[in-house]
C-alpha cells in the first residue's frame, strides 16, 4: 500500500491523477494527499467526498516555502508513520506571449514551475525517506526539449519553455544526488491535454494523460532517473514532439 | 566602427572583456558601454580613465526592469544615433550549495542569471535594431549542458546549472525569433576562469577567457544562432566538459 501526494489538484491533470489513483484498490493505493492553494473546487470536493477518506486535501501555496512548511504536520498526522511513497509535482503554468520581448511574467512562471518543485520536494523529503517507493515525479513537457524547439517554434509560450527546461535540470540534479539513497526522481511529459493549460485544441483528454502518466510512474526504474519520460499511447506513436511513443525524451 | 554594451563590468570576465575591446583601434570598436550596479570599482574606473572617452559607465540594476529602463536615455544620448552593435549579457552568479535540498537561493540566482538577460535585451533592443552587427551574446557555461552533467556531478553549484540551462533556452527563443530580423543571438561559454565566480582552482586567467570569448563573438554567424558556443584555446582541445575545442556545445 502506497501513499501519494499530488500538487495542483483543483482541476486539470492533477485532479485526473487523483481520480486515476482512486480506481485502484486500497491494497495498492493508500492515502492520496491532494494539495491545493485554497479551498477545494467543487470537482475536487466531490472526489474527496466519494473517496471513503482516501483523498485528503492539504492546502498550501507551493511557491511560498513557509506555507509549504506549515502544511507538513497535517500530512505527518495522517500517514500513520508510513511516510509518502510518491510525490507528483504537478503544479504548472504555461502562459502565452506575443513574442519573446513581450514576455513580462518569466519570474512568476519560474516560481510556479520550478520553485514550487524545489519547495515541495525539500519540505516533504523526510516523509519520502520514510516511504518505500521513494519516487518523485516532476510533470514537465516535451515542449521544453532543446532538441524539439524547431517543432514547437510556433507555440508562443516562451516562459513555459524556459522554465520547464530549468525544471528538467533541477530534476536531473535531484535524480543524480538521490539515486544512491534509493530514490527514483524523474520527469514525465503527460501529453498535450485539453485542460486550462493545454487549451481546447489539444489532442488528448486529461483522463488519457493521467492514465498514461500513472503507467510511466508505475514502470519507472533506475533507467529513468533524472530523465524526461514521454507517455506511451497506442495510435499516437509516430514522430517526435507531441506524439506519444514512450521512452526518454532527448534534452 | 561598432558600439558595444557589456553588463557586469566591475570585475572578472566583464572587466576583461572591456579591456580586450580597448586593445582594438577605434576604427573597429567605438564606444563601450560598461554597465555596473553601482559606482565603478577602482579597476573599472582606471580603465575608464585611460580609455580616452571610449568606455562609458552606465549604472543600473539588471534584475530590476525599471532600473534598466531608466538607464536607456543615458546610452541613447551617447551613441549619436548609431545604436548598439553588440550586447554582451555577462552578469552572472554561481553560488555553491552543500546539496540540492540545501539550495535556498534558486529564485535569486534565476533573477541574476536569466531575468537580467531578459530585462537588458528587451530594453536595449531598439538600440540594437539601429546597429549594424545586431549581435546579442549571453554568457553561459558548459556546466549547464544536460549532456555534460555526469562530468560536472561533483560541482556543487545546482542553482548555477539550473538557471544557466534556463538561460540557454531563453537564448534559443531569442535567437529563433530574431533570426529573420538580421540578429545573431547566441550563448558563449567563456571557460573556467580565475574570477570570484570560477575560484582560484580554475584553469584559465580571465584575460584568456575574454580574448577567446571575443574571438567567438567576432566569428559567430547564422550557424551559431541560439546555440551555446565553446571557446577555442590551443592546448586545451581534448575531451568534453571544461576543455576548449570550440564549436557548439551539446545541450
Amino acid at each position: 500500500m502506497s501513499n501519494y501526494m499530488i500538487t495542483g489538484t483543483s482541476k486539470g491533470l492533477g485532479l485526473c491523477l487523483v481520480k486515476e489513483l482512486l480506481k485502484r484498490p486500497d491494497s495498492s493505493v493508500g492515502l492520496i494527499f491532494a494539495t491545493t492553494r485554497s479551498a477545494p473546487t467543487p470537482a475536487l470536493q466531490k472526489t474527496i467526498d466519494e473517496s471513503s477518506g482516501r483523498v485528503v486535501n492539504i492546502i498550501f501555496n507551493p511557491v511560498d516555502i513557509e506555507s509549504v512548511k506549515a502544511a507538513l504536520p497535517a500530512v505527518e498526522n495522517h500517514h500513520g508513520g508510513a511516510g509518502l511513497d510518491v510525490l507528483i509535482n504537478n503544479v504548472g503554468w504555461g502562459p502565452f506571449a506575443n513574442g519573446i520581448k513581450e514576455m513580462d511574467n518569466l519570474a512568476e512562471v519560474f516560481n510556479v514551475n520550478v520553485m514550487s518543485v524545489q519547495n515541495v520536494s525539500t519540505v516533504f523529503l523526510p516523509l519520502l525517506e520514510k516511504g518505500k517507493l521513494k519516487k518523485v515525479v516532476n510533470i514537465t513537457t516535451t515542449v521544453s526539449s532543446f532538441a524539439y524547439q524547431d517543432l514547437f517554434a510556433r507555440l508562443p509560450a516562451p516562459a513555459y519553455k524556459v522554465t520547464k527546461a530549468a525544471l528538467n535540470m533541477l530534476t536531473l540534479q535531484w535524480g543524480m544526488e538521490y539515486r544512491d539513497k534509493g530514490f527514483t526522481i524523474f520527469g514525465v511529459s503527460p501529453g498535450w491535454l485539453k485542460t486550462d493549460l493545454g487549451g481546447e485544441g489539444a489532442n488528448l483528454e486529461p483522463e488519457q494523460g493521467a492514465e498514461a502518466t500513472m503507467k510511466v510512474i508505475d514502470m519507472a526504474g533506475k533507467e529513468e532517473i533524472g530523465r524526461m519520460v514521454n507517455i506511451r499511447l497506442e495510435g499516437f506513436e509516430d514522430g517526435p514532439g507531441d506524439r506519444y511513443q514512450g521512452g526518454v525524451v532527448p534534452w
